[in-house]
């Protein structure tokens, strides 16, 4: 696990967790396209994901604003991707947009500690 | 991946992110009670849940109110198992408490829709 380094909260995470479909074609190409385009996104904080090998996955994206989570979800190569997972690569998925309030670590160095 | 049904927003996420020590005896069996005890709470709506082969791991874990999350908490079995977690089980983790104040899915029947 990469952990997160995120700040003092409060901040805010998108938890998407998912099922992949058998089909696969082209996510991993995409998936790493987005994760360097969201690293570059104002107030993006990081992200932590795990998938296992019968395609369940959840991946936490962090955020400073809320503004800034909105402003991700329209970036035009994002739509792409949204609308492909729709499509192609997701049997089912849900994404939760949600404020932290109150964080805890042990053996993780977080920003805020 | 077994989706939570959750309710319509708001309602609480507890996102726990966390890597496995080498030192798992008895984490299975600890598992497994925290899941039996934890449909039991007051306000618990639901889990979903990822591990790796190699020891990481996001369970996020939804609630109805802030107060049900405090409630879980101090739950004294669940107290014992959060420190043999942090002393025996567990490298490292994080836990983050948010509110969850809008969803969106796809493939998947929430209660909201």
């Amino acid at each position: 696990m990469i952990f997160a380094k995120t700040p003092e909260p409060p901040y805010w995470a998108v938890i998407f967790t998912n099922q992949h479909s058998d089909d696969t074609a082209g996510y991993a190409a995409m998936a790493q396209t987005m994760e360097d385009l969201v690293a570059k996104q104002p107030g993006f904080l990081g992200a932590e994901s795990v998938r296992t090998d019968d395609g369940s996955g959840i991946t936490v994206s962090y955020w400073q604003n809320e503004a800034d989570v909105l402003a991700w979800k329209a970036v035009a190569a994002h739509l792409i991707a949204q609308r492909l997972g729709k499509e192609r690569w997701y049997k089912g998925y849900v994404t939760r947009v949600a404020q932290v309030t109150r964080d805890y670590a042990h053996g993780v160095a977080l920003e805020s500690e």
